[in-house]
């Protein structure tokens, strides 16, 4: 049977939780347009966690605040369900605050734990600012590493995919310096992370024999050396051990000529070794629609892939399709998982 | 009056010349069959310069040996002009060898010298191996700085092109290891590669204020300089410089979003700062379709942007688009120049 078929046949135990990413970004819009279109969509429940000014500044449907994941399925078809968190200060569209920043860390860290305990099916992520949350004292590099420790798996044994209809790309390394790129990448980084698009390939998207194309770091992959030997050292023995999997695993590929239509047919997904090498070819097809999952967690968690777009925040303008594709990925992944 | 119509006023001065590439690789079939559809696409009059040889093993259409760019143009009706190079060795497809690199070479160098004197129109190359040229001795990182040395013109001064039809873009640094890019980079090179790029959007394309892209180094172009102070340090100071140029010069943008459709929309080339950041999204949207043409020389020089296929040479599967489209790029910007 179809792995599709499996995932459909099988229900939810609960609704999706989705954090709203910081306040004044187009998260919150987002999220309640999704609310608006989930019959028509067919979309599965979902709650959001936040401050419900932020849904409320921006968007003029019912809001209900609930208590917890039973309270909000029971809620879910007459309102947008929000788990209220204790955040304080105001919400300004646009206009990102300190105070701002540390309630979108406060609603991660609840839905994480709601996730996390099985109440709720899988976690959705709205889009934060890096910066913002630098700036009140983040220590991780980005949202997947903070849940990954809430999980207690090491963040290297975790690895973020960028998904969209007709690409999915995982980058080893992410939110580094590309001039650090080089020293950070290893045999080993490369396998580990491998190995983990592999069995998510299999659990999550239900691939049996996943294909994983590698890309190689130079340009035309090294050209045998000329131009580069990290393909030759690094790279290659890599995907040597990766064989060992049960999978079929390619490269390394040059850069350029992997991501066509017809290279693209021949994976089902692509790792590559930096972070522009996996999101530009991404966002470049998949603009609108790119979702990022969290691989290697003991939780489904999605994101749309764009960021907190505060310049078109509370017009009305932000486009929801992203995390409508992160809701219903996050459904079909819980599904499988659930249905293991 | 729109500079298209300017161009298609304008004779050629005379045909293009097409330097075979490697024998062994893709590039004289490609030739070959781009001769066969001339009169169908209403290609511009063109010879090739190469060993006969390649032509005949590959193709069973009609080849004439001709003397000079004259009788080239008085054959083209009638076979596949090509004036000989004196070179030795087999040509057996998808099987390259030392004496076919320094075949292509002196191919090149004899098309490059026609095309500078003015009795070729422009210079349009076929692939070559660089891992074989380099095995030839060849201590140019490739054609295209060959080139712009045979032509007087520093390295530097020069600018390698992608374009399709949606998207061109321009690497600031080629081919070189990626480990290698963030020392190689600086505010001035970016800024003389941004001049020409500007210049050569006027004269060769007809656009009178070019609006220039340009992309930072680092993922989300440094975010503010948490990822990367390049952009801030090196890139921003760059643009600066760039707009006392008449021209529109927007960036640093974030890699990942300034390649999907509305964002290509809003500029006429992208400056990128390495060879993947360039070509990834070119070939990812282009791949059959890619023309490399140099900006900054005193001759007009395109070529196809793909390789030398060894895999496929010689199995009549080589897709001539990029040859045509190289070819008609060549024509086109050739009569812009003449045009004035």
């Amino acid at each position: 049977m179809p792995s599709s078929t499996i995932a459909e046949a099988v229900t939810l135990p609960g609704p999706l939780a989705v954090a709203m990413g910081d306040p004044a970004g187009i998260g919150p819009e987002t999220i309640a347009k999704a609310w608006q279109e989930r019959q028509a969509l067919g979309l599965p429940p979902f709650f959001a966690v936040g401050t419900p000014e932020a849904f409320e500044q921006v968007w003029a449907g019912p809001v209900q605040v609930v208590s917890d994941p039973d309270a909000a399925a029971a809620a879910w078809h007459e309102a947008l369900p929000v788990i209220r968190i204790d955040g304080g200060g105001e919400v300004r569209p646009g206009q990102p605050t300190l105070e701002g920043a540390r309630n979108s860390l406060d609603s991660l860290e609840l839905a994480v734990g709601l996730a996390r305990s099985g109440v709720a099916s899988a976690l959705v992520t709205g889009p934060v600012s890096k910066a913002q949350l630098y700036a009140v004292g983040f220590t991780h590099p980005g949202q997947t590493e903070f849940v990954a420790e809430r999980c207690g798996i090491a963040g290297e044994m975790v690895a973020m995919m960028l998904a969209g209809p007709t690409l999915r790309t995982v980058p080893v390394t992410t939110h580094i310096a590309l001039k650090d790129v080089p020293a950070a990448l290893s045999t080993e980084l490369i396998v580990v992370k491998g190995r983990t698009v592999i069995r998510a390939l299999r659990r999550l998207f239900g691939i049996e024999r996943p294909r994983l194309a590698v890309a190689g770091l130079n340009p035309h992959a090294g050209e045998e050396g000329a131009l580069g030997r990290e393909e030759i050292e690094m790279v290659a023995p890599a995907i040597e051990r990766l064989r060992e999997e049960e999978a079929e695993v390619t490269g390394p590929h040059p850069p350029d000529t992997m991501f066509h239509g017809r290279a693209r047919a021949r994976y089902d997904a692509a790792l590559c070794l930096y972070h522009d090498q996996a999101l530009v070819p991404l966002k470049t097809l998949h603009f609108d629609e790119g979702v990022n999952i969290t691989l290697g967690l003991p939780l489904v968690r999605t994101s749309p892939d764009h960021g907190t777009a505060f310049d078109i925040a509370g017009r009305d303008l932000a486009n929801p399709s992203a995390m409508i594709a992160a809701l219903r990925m996050a459904a079909d992944c819980a599904r499988r998982v659930a249905g293991g």
